[in-house]
């Protein structure tokens, strides 16, 4: 394979999301506006009612099926305990790796980006893709483990934004923010504890404003790495706000 | 008893709401912070474990405790089916009737509220009042019926904000509304469909903004009665935001 094909097939590979479990597989191949480039099953299924639903849904649809054993599946899934045996690769439009967010990319005008430090709950995770979606901001990153999974669960709570959502995924979070704030980006960690109003906050340069766990926020070692700590003012003696608010207010700041 | 007296009796009682089922209300007896009227129990219950425990909680936190016929306490929950035998009267300090908001205090600064007309689910209603109490908004307009109503699921979802984001009940929205916009406020609905941005409204009078149903929007008769019909912009053909992110974003806009 010659570099420029490795390098046009990698791009690819990278904009692939696996799921897995008979129903969200299901519902996956229903949905005519999801790309999905193949379906995987394990050998081992029987071929039972939604088994064949699986298979003829992919066939109408002129999508890829390959068997596996049972092991190979499981790799393939990430999760032999929950896959039953069934997983499929979705194609999503805006989904590449955080190393497109380049020194160049950063410098060239002010961007906007949000980066998820442990979002747990699928729910929040789903209403800050639509509302990253939505908004307009440059992108969502998103680091691949310690946080809710991109689950059938996420698909839905994101109103099937997910598919067009700006995702910038990586592996260690706090590594790829240390390499984005070299190349000139500020580092901005939202916390209710910070002294700095979001609204007041101004900068020339391009920024990655960063939430945290839905119970004890921004990590230490993340929070370490910042430029600014920030809060967003709060009202009659609440604390916080739901974090995919917070994201939402963040995404769509002029 | 004088007018005064009545008044001022009625005032009271229309800041208390009413919760009924026993792990709610156990909650609520549980947690310090909740200012607690009254303890409602039905003469039929058993006095097992948890009905036990709810009068030693009442008890030491010198809660009047008050027995009913069932018939009677059905009444006091307006939910015999689910009230399983135990009620509560919750005193939340910023909840009254929309009464308050009268012509000369609509006149006498722009105020800004939000309205919910059939908002169902109680995670959605729950954030928009922690946002609410969170932004300094002047208040959320709610109805008492055609929406989720103010049970534990919301109080959870509102991370306790429920006892103090000023909330204002109504019977019928339609018709407060009406009143509201004959006494001078400009009524705007949200809508996906509208072609004016909210970014670019505005109004030197106080406004009602008004948010429908999560499946289809505003109802058509509260719609007719609007000034102004009006939509957050969308990027990446997203067709709508999640209710209660949308609320969130107007009551923080400055």
């Amino acid at each position: 394979m010659s570099s420029e094909n490795y390098q046009q097939r990698r791009a690819f590979f990278d904009q692939l999301l696996t799921i897995y479990g008979r129903k969200p597989v299901l519902e996956a191949l229903q949905d005519p506006g999801m790309q999905i480039y193949k379906l995987h099953l394990a050998q081992s299924n029987k071929e039972d009612g939604i088994i064949r639903e699986l298979r003829q849904l992919a066939e109408q649809r002129n999508i890829e099926i390959e068997m596996h054993e049972r092991k190979a599946l499981s790799r393939i899934s990430k999760n032999g305990k929950q896959d039953q045996g069934v997983a499929a690769d979705l194609q999503l439009s805006a989904y590449q790796p955080s190393s497109k967010i380049s020194q160049s990319h950063l410098e060239s005008a002010p961007r906007r980006y949000l980066a998820l430090d442990r979002i747990t709950n699928p729910q929040n995770l789903g209403m800050i893709i639509r509302s990253v979606a939505a908004s307009g901001i440059d992108g969502l990153i998103l680091p691949r483990r310690g946080g809710a999974p991109l689950t059938a669960l996420v698909i839905k709570a994101s109103a099937g934004t997910l598919f067009k959502a700006p995702l910038f995924h990586c592996e260690d979070l706090a590594q790829e923010l240390l390499r984005i704030k070299d190349d000139g980006a500020n580092l901005c960690c939202l916390s209710s504890h910070a002294k700095e109003s979001i609204f007041d906050y101004a900068s020339e340069h391009s920024t990655i404003y960063i939430l945290g766990n839905e119970t004890d926020g921004v990590s230490s070692n993340i929070e370490k790495l910042c430029n600014a700590r920030l809060q967003i003012p709060m009202h009659n003696g609440v604390e916080s706000l739901n974090v995919a608010v917070t994201a939402s207010l963040i995404a769509f700041m002029a």
